[in-house]
């Protein structure tokens, strides 16, 4: 390959981001104070792993992803929206967020829950806009797996559950039913939106039904790999690496993967996942295929 | 006509409720707390004049609105998710809507927060997916129109500068800019989604750019006396007939159109722009138009 995975990564970030930054409102649009805070929230970093995931899958099916970006960039607009949300008092009460302050501490609670708002709106804006060469019916289907990904079945009943689910350690509840509510949780607050990353590269690259199945399942496993790892990633890291207040799952006495299972089967669990990652990334092939490459990356990074 | 207009829009509200009803994820799907408060939120009456604001358009183009009742029940979704944030604490604070307790008194802020969330992303799944013979690429074109009237420069902005303006009419602010305040907050917080609503059923009735361009006025008008005689209702009518907390506006200072211009005025404005709004539906034309007898109904309305 040409590139490093590290290199990869950091191209297609700059892609990423250039995408986001071009296509948002200028901070001067009226009323000013919700684009600052649209962009204080969505450009603050992170790694850009869904749009990432999007132009990985594109390419591997040997599209080109360039015309593609704004659709793509669409799912860190959603993915972030679900941050700012889900870091409110009402919710998880966070502070601090890639080690910066949380947009409703710096804008305030309102202009908070409208920002998350708006950036969800948007992102459905930017899925709608013409899209290269991409057929309206495509479009309009890939538009759809994202909405139906990102919906109250899917992520933000991930979220409902995940509230649900805190002080479930407490002892009253069954472990078979802990693992059913953990299982769906996975499935559906992370896993569903990193799925419908890789199929909306998919889609909009053109692939036939047979490719989309290999994606779907290529996203389900990597998706729950990288829930696991994160909340590997929070039981061992310190506050200073992971810039957000980490432990914090523990304390809560959040149902978690390690928390129910041990830091070994987690571990475990995470690498087979990666190993059927990559069996299926083999199996969608393509010259200048990095989804193999973004699954390794995945499980084993250190924040 | 076959119907008198109240007969009209009761039979569009039993179709758009029976659309909301049968297309909303039941009440015990997982997780059913989110579920139970999608369909308290949307299924507490309310005129639904957006779904039927559409459905009149694209009766009036000689379509059939059958196959769209779920596209255009997306509106309501869209205006209930608005209503729902509006009222959290953090917001507007409201505790009664239609008579009723709000959202996130019933089920807590945090699933008042996803609620809405999971409203709006609703929204955009029904207006996705398959509706009647529509061309995809009206219907990407339909969903986009809406996506843009509810965004940070629509909407979202409205509302936005509608909480900047609260405490405006303090006598420190210019009139000219009060003005031109009150204009930002009209056009963009009522104003956009009933715009879009009149052209939703434009565009997925098939109507031509002169049609789109005559709904659009004809929205413009109604959208803006919609607002002008809410807040005239606010100034005038009791808590009991409105069922939310009247003369709120004015305890809290907020600048509305009575406010700045005088009960007079405001209601001599409200008049002009329903003859407008009714000229341009006449210019519309076709058998059986509703267009303009809602024109007057939403001007003439006592709730």
């Amino acid at each position: 390959m040409i590139e490093t995975i590290e290199q990869y990564l950091e191209r297609c970030r700059g892609l990423v981001e250039g995408a986001i930054e071009g296509n948002l409102p200028p901070s001067d649009a009226a009323p000013s104070v919700i684009h600052e805070a649209m962009r204080y929230a969505v450009l603050a970093g992170g790694k850009r792993i869904r749009p990432i995931l999007a132009i990985a899958a594109c390419e591997a099916l040997g599209a080109d992803a360039t015309p593609l970006l704004r659709s793509f960039a669409a799912l860190e607009l959603i993915h972030t929206y679900s941050l700012v949300h889900d870091d409110l008092p009402a919710l998880d009460n966070d502070d601090l967020r890639r080690g910066r302050k949380t947009t409703h501490v710096v804008f305030g609670e309102a202009i908070g829950i409208l920002t998350g708002d708006a950036l969800l709106t948007e992102a459905f804006s930017w899925l709608a806009r013409p899209a290269g060469d991409v057929e309206p019916a495509s479009q309009l289907r890939a538009l759809l797996e994202v909405a139906q990904a990102v919906d109250s079945r899917g992520m933000i009943g991930g979220q409902v559950a995940d509230l649900e689910a805190e002080r479930a350690l407490d002892g009253s509840a069954q472990r078979a039913e802990l693992a059913a509510r953990l299982d769906f949780i996975h499935r559906n607050k992370t896993g569903r939106l990193l799925t419908a990353s890789v199929l909306l590269g998919g889609i909009l690259a053109g692939a036939s039904e047979s490719s989309l199945e290999l994606l779907s399942r290529y996203g389900r496993a990597v998706g729950l790999a990288f829930q696991i790892v994160d909340d590997l990633l929070d039981t061992e890291e310190s506050a200073e690496t992971l810039g957000k207040t980490a432990g914090k799952d523990v304390a809560q006495g959040k149902l978690t993967f390690p928390a129910l299972y041990g830091l070994a089967e987690a571990r475990r669990e995470a690498d087979r996942l990666l190993a059927e990652a990559v069996a299926l990334a083999d199996m969608i092939g393509g010259p200048g295929n990095y989804l193999a490459e973004i699954a390794r990356y995945i499980c084993h990074r250190r924040s």
